[in-house]
């Protein structure tokens, strides 16, 4: 199978607000990770922003044979990724994956989404 | 001509509900396949989940110089897909093809698009 | 530079009907093609059916250092492409290129976008 | 890490107008670029057009472990790029990075959102 241990997100922000139901359309910045091995995934999210230092590594499995649609607007450890706020991230996987980001904005009143496959590492 | 006999697309998502008329406006998550060979295409599509293991898979035919266009809220053999369930897909052909993964979100009064190509395989 | 001389599209779709003033909000299918060497590229589109066999070539030029931008739904010679209808393309050119497919739908009021690089050919 | 020195987008397009409060929700065309590496990167934007020949280098810096998100309808010098005009543009930088195209389209009263990692170079 396909599938590659790094993957890079150039595009990344949190819309502020949201218009409709939660949690489905509340607005969210996703990175899709799917783990066609199997043998579980240990994954590590570095985001990066444009006046400061990266932060993390935020740690994520993704067990043998799932998807896991991890939203960025979710992660907590070590700390929050701030709304409002351009950023990027690099996805490293000790196992390979498949990466893809998704995007959907609900701040007016009809939601608007876009997405693509990452950027594959060598 | 170009073309994979593996693809992967990590995000999935079937949105509960729709606004419009059918089948036109449908909600729907589809994965369109070009065939631009001489040759038919047997293809099998397996669907992978969060918390439970994959399911599939699905078969498909695309002829000779043909392109489909399948809607996974459609499929129905060996099980359906549920809606407003995270999951992935792999698609794996005897020839080559190329993929695209498309969805339609008409939840809202005024649908949303995303769109992008499918992460090939070696 | 880069570029390729085959790229294929799999996602095509017209949709029927448009909101808003023409031509800048009319539905449309594009086919964005940079030519960044400085030899005028010759490029032949082909387009495939669900049903039926493919049509084309679609004959088109990108002058050197130039960047056109073809509407699928302007597309006459040798024939219009049917709306409502999926399709896929296939674009080959002389001289390397690079392809990016965009959809503007306005059937409903606001519109919807969608836009991923082409699948890029050997 | 990933990256490469050269990037295209075919697509490119500044939609006159937007709905909502601005910076925000201004109708607007992006190459978000990451450098992950510990150099700064200088990086140099061509702007290709349909009908006249292309303009820049528009030059940029992304400092070394940041990501810059530059609007193309921000653009000054050499020249502003100019609105409802197609237009694309290659990327290239002296360190490798990782290139995504955003669209966000405000004209009708709710946006559309457009995104794809850009062409990678040889």
């Amino acid at each position: 199978m396909t599938g590659k241990h790094t993957w890079a997100i150039p595009e990344g922000y949190i819309p502020e607000g949201s218009t409709g139901p939660e949690p489905e359309m509340e607005s969210h910045e996703t990175v899709c990770l799917l783990n066609a091995t199997d043998e579980d995934a240990t994954v590590e999210i570095t985001v990066y922003f444009t006046d400061r230092g990266p932060i993390g590594p935020y740690e994520k499995t993704v067990p043998a044979e799932r998807t896991r649609h991890f939203r960025f607007n979710e992660f907590e450890d070590p700390e929050p990724i701030p709304t409002g706020e351009d950023f990027a991230s690099v996805i490293e996987s000790d196992v390979p994956v498949v990466c893809q980001h998704t995007r959907l904005d609900s701040r007016q009143a009809e939601n608007a989404l876009l997405s693509t496959i990452a950027h594959p590492g060598e």
